[in-house]
């Protein structure tokens, strides 16, 4: 307890950015290639998304000390046509890989109007949204996606064999807010089943499935099954889409294949993402999509809120309010979080 | 009821295309343009996708007879970048505006690997598989989308903001089946709520808010307020993005700018949409993506089935089996349909 209290939990960018390089390197990472990483996890804790954060310095710390992650990747690019690009991660860490594709899928898009660029040999990314965010502030539209470790029963079926794969979209406002979709393809993530369990409430039916795959209103019965995806059949068919986008197209692994990182931690995951970026500059000027953004914006806050608590938002706005807040004010962080990073950075200093 | 009996209701696909495409020529389309939009139409009834197929002769016809459809469109294609198209439909008849946009998409794909294309100026364009289904079988993976007229509320609004936008994907499979998902963005369709009024059966909460926008299980206030979008705000983002993607982007009316089509059927919508095709061709041999595809499949399928009347399948493979029937033992269609396709191949007769 009073140990947490001397624990800094507050942190300016820059400082925050400081430290979680230096802790990037501790484990053995070359200055840039910690520098990449560090600038998506820090982006998800600037946008408040704190459990894809600077909090999977634990996850991707543990793979990286028994080898599970490559702290020093060769990450190749391969250009199969003038819009095109196969990158391969050598199972470097997931945001890594991810900016790689990502700075992939911009020189494409650069050249053709439009450009994708596939990932495999990686691991978990992050979140989407600070993919989108950046693509936006250069100009680009974005669509991005990645499989994940099966966690989700097929549509009727009865076992995991697809992953909760994220999706996520960006479209860049020139004089104002971009909009910012990042979203995973179950109802609610585990975490709001494992509360209803925790104060003893049911849950709707929609949420999840038991073990046989039947849907439950018992929280206990679902956490030994799946979730389920939104719209039923519909978010089945999103997620398979994402995976055969991600994994199938791009030469990773998909569905079963994708290695658990929980049993299989010193195993390559062979994950895999795809980035299709769309340069709006080629669509018309800054003030055309300036004001087509605002316009768009304002016709849907201005419709009158169901509840006047909460009014109508678009998708982003959380996020970005957020992100303003901290940059601010600071970036907030859990004490344990704050204290690996401070161990493997010291470890940095022990290796000059 | 003796003159339906009368009427032939099961059809030839050839024979049915004939029809239809003089019916088309009588409502003063040229030759070529009727061809281009029977096919897609033509390919929704062989899906089994019966409202959006054929039966749209009457909604396309009435717009066609008072102008509201122009029937002899000037449709120009722009390229700005190698890989991007701007097309301009001139508010032509929607499923001819989508296959001009279609080839000029998979133009661009041909030349850069990923190609794609924008429509602005069209009008209802029939569902979407048919499309993922043409751009399959030439070898490219698609994402398509359209806005479409305002019946949903934004997420914690109470008025219709936006469209029940739909989006589809394909995936190509040299060796057997593709893979396509075409999906609105409720969670039911409007017509499901009707059966339930009809039956006086109360309807789960999350299908449907009443007039202000508060969810409801009475159909009969579901009637008179909006539908739900599946997965609350994830389906609301993405209805958004389709907008974004197939309005803003492309230079169409999006949101409450577009048009109904009901209220003002003699006025231009100006609708729009997109295409974003992807060569697989140059990800890998067509027996490297035959494999991997039936691998998918086969993962899926054999997911022990949660009701073991209901076996787990795959999106498409309804749409697909279905074809293959109306392919063998012809087309089911509605006396009403057959009635007004013969009325106006008629009307075409007599041109001549």
């Amino acid at each position: 307890m009073t140990q947490d209290k001397i624990v800094q939990t507050v942190w300016r960018e820059d400082a925050l950015t400081a430290l979680a390089i230096r802790a990037f390197k501790g484990l053995g990472l070359p200055h840039a290639d910690a520098s990449d990483v560090v600038k998506v996890l820090v982006q998800a804790d600037l946008f408040g998304l704190s459990t894809h954060g600077l909090s999977r310095i634990e996850s991707y710390g543990e793979r990286l000390q028994i080898a599970g992650i490559n702290a020093t990747p060769t990450i190749t690019v391969q250009s199969p046509a003038a819009a095109l690009r196969l990158v391969d991660g050598d199972n470097g860490v997931g945001p890594l890989v991810g900016m790689r594709t990502l700075q992939a899928a911009m020189e494409a898009a650069r050249q053709c109007g439009i450009g994708m660029a596939f990932a495999r040999g990686s691991n978990h990314f992050g979140p989407i949204s600070p993919y989108c965010l950046f693509a936006a502030e250069q100009g680009f539209a974005s669509i991005i996606g990645s499989n994940a470790t099966t966690t989700i029963a097929p549509w009727g079926g009865s076992d995991a064999r697809l992953g909760n794969s994220p999706l996520g979209f960006g479209v860049p406002n020139p004089g104002g807010d971009p909009f910012l979709l990042d979203m995973a393809m179950s109802v609610v993530a585990r975490a709001k089943v494992r509360n209803a369990f925790k104060r003893g409430e049911n849950i709707p039916d929609t949420w999840a499935t038991d073990r046989a795959g039947r849907p439950t209103t018992d929280p206990g019965e679902a956490l030994d099954g799946f979730l389920l995806p939104i719209g039923g059949h519909k978010g089945y068919g999103l997620a398979l889409l994402v995976d055969m986008f991600a994994g199938l197209l791009s030469n990773a692994a998909y569905l079963t294949h994708v290695k658990s990182w929980v049993d299989a931690p010193d195993e390559p995951q062979n994950l895999g993402h795809f980035f299709i970026l769309i340069d709006t500059r080629m669509l018309g000027s800054p003030q055309w999509l300036t004001e087509r953004m605002m316009d768009f914006a304002n016709i849907l806050h201005e419709s009158p809120a169901a509840d006047p608590a909460h009014p109508v938002i678009v998708p982003g706005e959380i996020e970005l309010k957020k992100m303003t807040k901290q940059k601010e004010s600071g970036i907030v962080l859990e004490p344990s979080v704050v204290k690996l990073l401070q161990q493997h950075a010291a470890h940095s200093e022990n290796l000059l």
